[in-house]
Formats: structure tokens, sequence, C-alpha cells
């Protein structure tokens, strides 16, 4: 029987991870880290480092391989098709990996970064592997990027008891700001999509680039004021790293 | 000088804390730790063992002080106006206690329940005595009721590329079911208001009581199949242990 852990290990602060996750980790038979190729970003290496730290002095430490992570193929027009097709092909590498090296079955554990619950698809593809396989899956909550946000600014996420809504950069440029909730959480946003908000000086924004990791950049203000600050500093650190990874928090003015 | 640091604590699985938690609870002069009354709740006592557990060992470990908590005054009929005066009440606690115990300044720590940007008042309270005396202020995220919910469950927390709403059970029955965004985590909700929804049977629903405790309970379906359940199972819950926190996830199907 195949016992599949999906372990949260926050988002770059080794310090981050819980006991219940180094425990798990530790746990495992085999431990699958997917590589996105060079140049992408440095999780892999990230999660090496993570898994080598956790597993210094373990006397039978489990089995860590790396494995390609297929590209989605940009030829499928429709975007849902695209990660539909996308997540079976992980999940079919997923399947030959673990019958080449745990063919008798046994735990094998993937280190998602953050939260596994939040923006991320290994939980999707773990339930497509249910359809393929008998196994059993089991989650373990990791600090998300937005607590590594609002810790490093030391804010609070919500006005006392408002909403807050969680979404993506894309959304916010497609279709605005959302009706009732004053405050918002922008994820995924490979665009700076702050800049489509109409009216900026009644914005305020807390903004991290690489939250809770060595090289964590925070800037906040009023959008209007900072988000010239916000531009250039990201370009920069992306020139220089290679990758980023950001998210911001928004809070419209009353 | 006064450094306090705000450490969150994860929603009461003691493997849910964090090394960098960990690290800071036995790195304070001071541990304080707020008492509510008999009947209210049991984190009190929850704060305490996390302590000790964490604690055992230490060379030189913090002193840890309960104190306790100011009540809101019924009186003051302003919602907002009553929470203000009850947080100054608090931060005056906070000082007077803060004088008697680390009266030569030094680190003093508060452990929050989840994470400490979550609707959750001890930042807020923390902001207010920075008006009254000097002080830095640190804040360590913790695993949130909102991941130890999705964990429990093995569910993602949103669909793919899609928005989530994060509010409180008030919101829900006051303004219902938020435009734009199909799925909803409600905390804060002493009364069931799922049971306002509209049309309850297309909606599904993940209901987790004492997510991450060992007496955690999970209820899951079509929100017009279980919610009798529910009412009935966090009855019965509640009378037995003297209180219940309790968050759902709720999904609009399409
Ligand atoms: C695929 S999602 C994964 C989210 C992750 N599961 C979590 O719990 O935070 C990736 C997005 O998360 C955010 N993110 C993740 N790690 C981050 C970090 N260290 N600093 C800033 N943003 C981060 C960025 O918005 C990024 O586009
Ligand atoms: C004052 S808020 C504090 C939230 C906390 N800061 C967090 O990060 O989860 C209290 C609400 O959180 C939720 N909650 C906290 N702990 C919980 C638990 N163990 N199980 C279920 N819900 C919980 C409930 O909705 C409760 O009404």
């Amino acid at each position: 029987m195949l016992q599949l852990c999906l372990i949260g290990i926050g988002t770059g602060n080794p310090k981050h991870l819980t006991q219940e996750a180094v425990e798990a980790i530790r746990a495992q038979d085999l431990i699958l880290i997917p590589h996105k190729g060079a140049g992408k970003d440095d999780l892999a290496g990230l999660r090496q480092a993570i898994c080598a730290e956790v597993l210094t002095g373990v006397a039978h430490p489990p089995k860590i391989v790396e494995f390609d992570l297929p590209v989605r193929d940009p030829a499928t027009a429709d975007y849902r098709q695209r990660v539909d097709n996308w997540h079976d092909a992980i999940a079919e590498v997923w399947q030959a990996t673990l019958a080449a090296h745990l063919p008798e079955g046994g735990q094998a554990g993937f280190l998602v970064w953050g939260d596994p619950s939040l923006y991320d698809s290994t939980m999707r593809i773990a339930e497509r592997l249910k359809t393929r396989m008998e196994m059993q899956m089991r989650v373990i909550p990791g600090i998300t990027s937005i607590q590594a946000l609002t810790a490093a600014h030391g804010v609070p996420l919500n006005h006392i008891g408002a909403p807050v809504q969680i979404t993506t950069g894309r959304r916010l440029r497609d279709t605005g700001w959302p009706m009732g909730c004053d405050t918002l959480v922008i994820m995924l946003d490979g665009e700076c999509s702050f800049q489509s908000i109409a009216a900026p000086e009644r914005v305020m924004i807390h903004w991290s680039a690489y939250a809770g990791m060595a090289n964590e950049i925070n800037i906040a203000g009023r959008l209007s004021e900072v988000q010239e600050e916000i531009l250039a500093t990201r370009a920069r650190a992306r020139a220089e790293h290679g990758w980023i990874m950001d998210i911001y928090l928004l809070e419209r003015l009353g």
C-alpha cells in the first residue's frame, strides 16, 4: 500500500517548518523533488537543503529522488484543458517514479511550498493518482506566504470582523477590485497587477518578495507613492536572482 | 528597551509549532498568558501545556505569568467603541504586568492562537502599547485554523486560479454570499450561519471543530445533506467540552 504525504514546508525559511513536518520528512521512505529546469527558480535546491538539514544524523533517512516536471503544452489553447493535461502528465511521471523507487509500496513524501492547500496543484495531482493506483493521502499544513507577508510587515491581515479576499494578479486585472471587500491578498502575480488599480492614492500596499527568506524585501505605503519603487525593486531583484516570488496585501482606505 | 514578541503557535496541535516559535518561546524573559475566566475555553491551559513542553530542560526558562483578561463592557452600545475600549483596557493590564515583572525592559512574549495576523487583536493591542511606552514588536507566523481545516479534510482551499474569501459568520448572515467568489472560509461563527444560505443543495461544506486538536471533528458533504448533522454534533461537542471553536469552507457548485 502506498501512502502519499504532502508536507507543507513554509516559504523558504527552514525555521518555519513545523515539528510535524520535520517528523514526517524523517518518516518517509522516499522523497520526490520536482525539478523545473535551470533558471526557473531555486526551489529544488531549497527543498534539497531543507531535507539535508532535517535528515542530518537520522539513522534511516528516506531516499531523495528528483524528477523532471513536465511542461505545459502551449499548443493547447484552452487554459483549463492545458492545466488538466499537465496534471495528468505529472501524475504519470509520479507513477513511474514511484514504481521505480518504491515497487513494494511504502511512504512517499512531497515537500510542498507554503501550505499544500493554497494555490498549489500537488493535492490535485495526488487525487488523480488515486484513480490510477491504491493509495492514501495525508496533508501536513505549512506556513503560507500570506503568513510570511503579514509577519514580515508586522500587520494584521484583516480589519476587525472584516473580510479578506485571496486572489490572483490576473483576476485583479481582469475583473477589478471585488465588491464588498476592502482587503485583498494578491498572489501569482507576474505582472505587478496593482498598476491596474484606479485610485492608487486611496489604497495601502504591503509588498514582500522572497518573504521569509534571507533575501526578503519589504515595501509598504500608499500605492500611489510606492508603486514605482516596487516596480523598480522587483525588476532589479528578479534580474539579480533569475527568479522572483512576491505577494502583497491591499487595503482600500475608507 | 522592551521587545514584544507575538508568537503564532497554531491551533492546538503542539506539533504545529514551528522551530522559529519554539526558539522564540525559549528566548523570552517573560511570557504573558491571558486568562479568560472559568468555562470560557481551555486555551490558557493549552498555552501553559505548550510552554511546559517547549521549556523542558531549558537552562534559563522565561517566567510565565497569567493575567486576567478584562471583559468587554456590554453597557457600551456601539460595537467598534466597545472593542476599542476593551483593547485599551487590555493594553493597560499588559503595561501594569510588564512594569511589575520586567521593570528593566527585556523580551516579553505572547503565545497567539493560530497566526497573529488572522482575526486576532494581540497585534492591535501591541500597537496601542507603542503609544504608551518605547518598545519593538516582532511577529512569528503560525499555522492558522484555515490550514488546520484544509489539512484535516485533505482538500485544496481554492479552485485553480480562483479567489477565496475569508469572512465571519456574522457577515455571511448579514450581507449574504459575497459576489464573484464561489469559495468562502467562515470563522468566528457562534451561530452556525450556514443555515442562512439560500440554496444549500448547491453548496459543499467542509466543517471542522477543534481542528488540529486531539478531539478534532470533521464533517463534509453537500450542505443540504449534512447541516443537521453539523448542528447536532456541534451542540453535543460544545456541551461536552464547555466550549467550541469551529471553522468551515463553503464552495458554491457551478
Ligand atoms: C503556486 S503559489 C504557492 C503558494 C504556497 N502554497 C503558499 O502557501 O504560499 C506561488 C505564489 O505564492 C506566493 N509566494 C510563495 N512563496 C513566496 C515567498 N517566499 N515570498 C513571496 N511570495 C511567495 C507568490 O505570490 C507566488 O506567485
Ligand atoms: C479569534 S479567531 C483566531 C484565529 C487564529 N488567529 C487563527 O490563525 O486561526 C478564532 C476563530 O478561529 C477559528 N479557530 C481557531 N482555532 C480553531 C480550531 N482549532 N478549530 C476550528 N476553528 C478554529 C474559529 O473560527 C474561531 O472562531
